[in-house]
């Protein structure tokens, strides 16, 4: 805290006038970084102003982060003291951003100046005070602004004396105003206290559509795991429906000691193929892999041809081991013992997992295990990878996330993390804040019309979408959530809707999902019957009654719909019938504007009216419009806020309306 | 920022698991203090948690600003990571606060003991790993804790062999716990990164009626204005009100020069009296007394006389000088010149203000004009004087009025000063968080039930009142609003109650408020005519008509009602008619409650159904309760919500119910 001593020093020193206070976005007072993707501008607005009525200049400065030399870009007053400015982030990286502020002396005295002479006041005595004013700037300037000013002065003071209504004009002009506030006193300049940070990520941190798959399933025979080589086909299937990132489940050796069997046994047969998560055997650990999907050489043939389709390979990072992994043996001292002298398993108790051991993060030889588990990231990364799914971060430390994600964005900045954690809010949140680029959400279980608008309202219109950026998984291998369970393929259309056109991110775990696999392992349960957890399946993907053809025109929609590439433009519209949510997204110039109806009843025809907030989609009061149902090529005229939507989930449990104003 | 080495390091070295974050109240990341009285407790919370699924505790420390020792208060969790506690300020001057917290490993374990146990588990294993933790801590631990530690150990060791069941038992003790947290790893603590200040003032900040008067209007004779000796029969007139403070205009010698004559004429009669915001003349300065006025002693006299009664004196503060103040003689380096020689006199531009001179608080001798305006407040202080109203204080540098309130405090903490700032919202705010210890506000303004319920919930129920404390003026000698004018005798009667009831802390300029003195300089102004500002009122403060015993019953009222001592439990009560107003207090306990209905329109009788937030009085859904109203000592029995009102302007304008729940 200041001392009223050093408090005298610094007001009396130089008397910075201006205050700067309110900056937004900022997170946590700057602790934290804003996300942003390439390309994007960033809106900043503050408060800024001063003691009595002066005339104030503000400006946004901005930089890389490794770069020292700042760039400035206006800022504007918006109302009552409220200003703002933007930037553009042009390169992937790290940005920081602050404000500066001054009085503006002369703006100030040459619009008292103009007042007065409006008012028919004698003005020869104020003229003389601009002259002044430019006098001083002059004697800070140098070379061409020094005479420019010296001649502004000189010229200023005869008109003032001969011609005083054109002094008055010529006080106005922009560049004197430009010139003087070029050549001010800077000591007396306010800096906000802060710098802010922005990290800048590639445009797939925002927008894609995500496929989760086994790739062992790829095969037309249980008994017969399948490989890389195996997956060609399964790849040209998942980018026909249109799908932008293949993420597929753990790829490397899998642990034999305590092995899981078929629906999570404790006693498998000898054949069982084993949980991909309880990673490393003896052929290996974490940049190894498995030798039944294939080599590294294999894996980068699919990762070539996935890209050659348009689809980007994601793998999943899984911090732990099973019990044969190498390091188990080679890297004793990264294990918790207990008592007995065995490797501390996980737990949550009373429940034992004695097939996965957790790395101990406060071991005294956590430097080495730290940068072993970062090495890992950077081994795939090395091999050309850049989209990870990181698996439950929530029980790692923090700082372990902070320091690997900084440091691998620091020679990797296009890398995508994607966080699996599915637990409380803030410490969702705060990895998300740690530099995690997209994050799971709470979306499989927030199936009714107001569940779904506080939640997502929270994560798209307050201040957690500058950190959190939501990627919406209507199922996972863990999560077959109630309403897919009993709401069969009618729950699996609306979901898969909801999640594409409320998420500029989201993804399915497939092809249970477009199979609409809804057996639990028992009622009550969350789990699947039958988990490609514990075996290989094999999945008919010509299947005619598979939502296949659903999800290839909802994804050619998002992509070509500009509306659905962000998230910041959600906004929700009352409907009076609760089985229905109605919402809508634009693009920024308001040149494409999706209206989304669902009928989140898999049973029944609902139907009711929708009061279209009319300012979000900037319709007039009255205003007839077209609602162009890109689900079906149906097109309507609709007046107003109030119309009238039906919809049958037997049929087709969603309008995707393009709105199209007319007149 | 962190260098990704720094962060290795620091993450590496000691690694504190535990996040404390969203802290509240917390002013603009700490850099102005929160606002409370002596005697109150200063709730606080925040979000704290970890990676994972560990127990943990947090502390709220706290100190004087002078002392170095912490004191310690716990913390609880109340829902989702968000924890509370609270500490009391019993003392005038500066407080801070802030929060820890760790990871109680122990408790952690000794939790998980017990799930186990439960589940039939064997836990002979599990138990060891408590005798590692109590070891652990008994290791650190001195004296006796190193004693009972570890005896604790071999006890739990010994029955973990022999009777498992109570070593369960055993480990769960809070002793135990208490122990191995006292005994803890400190260097792991997270400490909350900032210290949080608090200004503890005198209840007076909070609570209190004011009543500002010309000393020189004292007098049956505008010829022959009133001296202090004259305002002793005034006194005990405002003190049988039930006021609490009196504010005196300002009493120093007026200018001669510029003098303003009756009706802010700029060619005053030879006995015009002036302005008394004239400051100085040949006679004096800030620190003088007006010598029609009276001696210092006679003002000494009037302050004990007013102490007698129950009235502290308040002094006006106005940094601001006519041109015959001996300061533009001695100290013409204080003010600035104008291009022609002569010192600049204030201006709005067009408007000029030639009787007054502003100081120049951005001259080279700034620093010796700040520490003679401080010592002004100085010199009052120490004749005794602690309540200042501050003319126009937006109108001279943040930083000074930073350096002089925090100056002026530490020596005398229990100094109130109330900014007189009508200007744009965030500077007003800022001036709050600068130090001020009140504030006037846009109350005058505020007619309507919508803009004073919007108005008022964001004064007292949002972070605003954690240093904004309102002090609402139906009228001052500058405000005489356009409600005012027109409704009569009824519109100021509704305005009084409001402010009285609204505010914890309110004023009225008098007498011309309780004798309705509405009469404008002219339509459209808000100024009086015959304004007191340049003449010396006769009042009538016998005059039959007088608001005289509505105010001092509303003033009895208040004193007796704990729920009107504060303004953080305010809240609205929908009426459905706009015309009427109502809102509730209640006291910290429930045990005082007070519903205020206003009638608006001073001209109609109005009726409607009040809809009574009936949570907001702790009241059941279909209860019974009697309202008393306390100004006519009707008493009404309502049930549940909705209830019927109806209030005649010409009679009564309000009720101020008692509410007395029944049963």
């Amino acid at each position: 805290m200041d001392t009223p001593a050093t408090l005298v020093d610094r007001a009396l020193s130089t008397l910075r006038r201006v205050v700067i206070e309110g900056v937004t976005p900022e997170v946590d007072a700057g602790r934290f970084a804003i996300k942003r993707c390439v390309g994007d501008r960033v809106r900043v607005q503050a408060d800024v102003f001063a003691d009595g009525h002066d005339q104030l200049c503000a400006r946004l400065l901005f930089r890389r982060a490794e770069e020292s030399d700042w760039q400035e870009s206006p800022m504007l007053l918006i109302e009552n003291d409220r200003w703002e400015g933007e930037f553009e982030v042009g390169e992937l990286g790290r940005y920081v951003y602050t404000i500066m502020g001054w009085v503006d002396a002369y703006g100030t005295w040459a619009a008292d100046l103009a007042k007065r002479a409006k008012a028919g006041a004698d003005i020869s005595v104020d003229a003389l005070r601009g002259v002044e004013l430019l006098q001083v700037a002059r004697d800070r300037a140098k070379g061409a602004d020094r005479q420019e000013l010296a001649y502004a002065a000189e010229r200023l003071r005869e008109l003032a004396r001969g011609n005083p209504n054109v002094a008055v004009d010529f006080a106005q002009s922009d560049e004197l105003k430009e010139l003087t506030n070029r050549n001010r006193d800077f000591t007396q300049d306010t800096r906000y206290e802060r710098e802010l940070p922005v990290v800048v990520d590639p445009p797939r941190a925002r927008f894609g559509a995500w496929y989760e798959m086994f790739p062992r399933s790829c095969t037309t025979d249980a008994k017969r795991p399948g490989t890389f080589r195996d997956c060609a086909t399964r790849l040209a299937y998942v980018a026909s429906m249109g799908f932008d990132v293949l993420y597929l489940a753990p790829i490397h050796p899998i642990g034999l000691t305590e092995r899981k069997g078929k629906n999570n046994s404790l006693t498998p047969a000898a054949d069982d193929v084993g949980s991909p998560w309880a990673i490393g055997g003896t052929e290996g650990g974490h940049k190894s892999i498995h030798p039944q999907l294939g080599t590294l050489e294999d894996l980068k043939g699919l990762q070539r041809q996935a890209r050659d389709l348009g689809l980007e390979v994601a793998l999943d990072i899984a911090y732990q081991c099973s019990p044969d992994h190498p390091y188990v043996k080679e890297h004793r001292e990264w294990f918790r013992e207990r008592p007995d002298g065995t490797v501390q398993y996980a737990e949550n108790p009373p429940k034992k997992y004695q097939d996965i051991y957790p790395f101990d993060f406060e071991s005294k030889h956590a430097a080495e295990l730290w940068e072993e588990l970062k090495s890992i990231v950077v081994y795939w990364a090395e091999q050309g990878f850049r989209i990870f799914r990181v698996d439950n971060p929530h029980t790692k430390p923090f700082a372990f996330w902070e320091w690997l994600i900084s440091d691998v964005k620091r020679d990797y900045p296009d890398v995508i993390l994607l966080s699996e954690a599915f637990t409380r809010p803030r410490v969702m949140y705060q990895l998300a804040k740690l530099g995690f680029t997209q994050s799971y959400t709470y979306f499989a279980w927030k199936n009714t019309s107001a569940e779904l608008t506080e939640y997502f309202t929270e994560m798209t219109q307050t201040p957690v979408r500058e950190f959190f950026r939501p990627n919406l998984w209507p199922n996972t291998p863990d999560i077959l959530n109630e309403y897919l369970q009993k709401g069969g393929r009618p729950a699996f259309a609306a979901r898969f809707i909801l999640a594409a056109t409320l998420g500029a991110s989201y993804g399915i775990y497939g092809p249970a999902f477009e199979l609409y696999e809804n057996r639990p392992i028992e009622a009550g349960s969350e789990e699947y019957l039958n988990s490609e957890k514990y075996e290989v399946r094999v999945w008919d993907t010509n299947n005619p009654n598979s939502l296949k053809d659903l999800i290839t025109r909802v994804n050619a929609i998002r992509k070509a719909s500009a509306a659905l590439h962000g998230d910041w433009t959600l906004r929700f519209h009352p409907v009076d019938n609760e089985q229905l949510i109605a919402y809508s997204k634009v693009s920024e110039d308001f040149s494409d504007m999706i209206l989304v109806v669902v009928n989140l009843d898999p049973r029944n025809r609902q139907s009711g009216w929708v009061s279209v907030a009319l300012k979000d989609l900037k319709l007039g009061e009255n205003q007839a419009y077209q609602v162009h149902d890109l689900l079906t090529d149906a097109r309507y005229v609709w007046h107003g806020s109030i119309n009238f939507v039906q919809l049958d989930p037997s049929i087709l449990p969603a309008h995707i309306f393009r709105v199209h104003p007319i007149g």
